[in-house]
């Protein structure tokens, strides 16, 4: 089953209420990130998939590329996109990952930003994009990282009585597979891969693999978003990115 | 300055004792990980970087292996690998392996075994390593976890009051160097990298990523050392194959 947890109206409000207050914790560690990775977008076709609200499709074509496809399973997701991040060179699509029907070959830049986690079938999702990229073409990617998914409990920093951030705890790691975490709503689902299992599959599937990068938060992020400064004690995403 | 922890007479001793109890957690978990990624040694020429005992450089030799250069800092580690491992195909050399000195691209296979904790100098050894193979050879190295090593408190698994192990503890995962460890005497000195930087100076210096592997136990060592079960909610050992 597809989780389609950005349709669900609790979880809707809280999201747009966090993004539209102008200012996450994404926005100074992922976000940077990515968009270093992907620094050369002129001319360009991409495939942005979980595009969610636009905002990373809207980057892509405002810097150059010629081409934008943003795909999400959300069909209010793909709403404000269409009104928040709307651009003649790109086309929205309310469909699920798993289920893009495309012409293979056909972009020069895959990326997704934070999505793959919810997806249940990784390698189905390597081997589609694999089929979607041209030859020389990149994938680009960052997920929850490894060592933030791998605890089935989900309960965060472990913390002592005055609330300080003593050690995050792993456990379960090699247990791949289902995790439900609580934001927003209870039950939101994710799942939780090995790092040798995201390169693995990548390399198996025919891609090279070109960089890894675990994001720190940047200069302004720490003065605007103190508690931030915990990403250099505990990644909390992983981004990869390789080429067919 | 390079460490030389295996001379010092108490280490030598715990260690040794261990090694000769004929039974290690390594035996079970690390060492099946690195015979499977190496199974074809058949007429190769091998450098074993860090060969302690010479155990794995005797596994290469007994293998098909042509010819076998084992190198280690420590005399008495190399002592004890010449009267225990020696072999017709085998040269052993007692050296510190960030000061060898060898002809460019002299070997088809460079192996290290759990040694590139102890070394400062990850970039240097890399590019080394680049510079001594073959075009389209192999280096196929062990180290310790990213996920073990980067706690600077190093005190293990955290437990309850009746011992059992509750999760395993990461902070400090960004700042990468030295970390101070007790193994059989204090302030053994291993070097702690993130994933990222161990994967992307291979990269960077040209290597092709083939796999990681983070090894599980084998079914044997769960049966002769149950407590090897924990390696499935916390890897202690990640595998990185690449190619020139």
């Amino acid at each position: 089953m597809k989780q389609n947890i950005y349709d669900n109206p609790t979880f809707f409000k809280g999201y747009t209420e966090l993004r539209d207050s102008g200012i996450t914790y994404n926005d100074f560690l992922e976000q940077p990130a990515m968009k270093e990775a992907i620094s050369n977008l002129e001319g360009k076709t991409i495939l942005d998939l979980g595009c969610g609200m636009g905002g990373l499709s809207k980057y892509c074509a405002a810097n150059g590329a010629k081409k934008v496809m943003g795909v999400d399973i959300s069909g209010k997701m793909i709403e404000r996109a269409e009104k928040d991040n709307r651009h003649e060179n790109i086309q929205y699509l309310c469909q699920p990952i798993e289920e893009l029907q495309l012409p293979s070959e056909s972009f020069d830049l895959i990326i997704s930003s934070l999505a793959v986690h919810y997806i249940k079938d990784y390698s189905a999702l390597v081997a589609t994009v694999y089929h979607l990229l041209k030859k020389g073409g990149k994938f680009v990617f960052t997920t929850e990282h490894p060592i933030t998914t791998a605890n089935k409990e989900m309960n965060g920093w472990i913390t002592n009585e005055e609330g300080q951030r003593l050690h995050w705890p792993v456990d379960d790691y090699h247990e791949e597979g289902l995790r439900k975490d609580h934001w927003y709503v209870d039950g939101v689902i994710k799942y939780h891969r090995t790092i040798s299992s995201l390169i693995n599959t990548l390399i198996s599937s025919g891609f090279t693999l070109e960089k890894v990068v675990e994001p720190l938060p940047t200069t302004e992020g720490l003065k605007e978003m103190p508690r931030i400064i915990h990403e250099n004690r505990k990644p909390s995403f992983i981004l990869i990115q390789s080429s067919k």
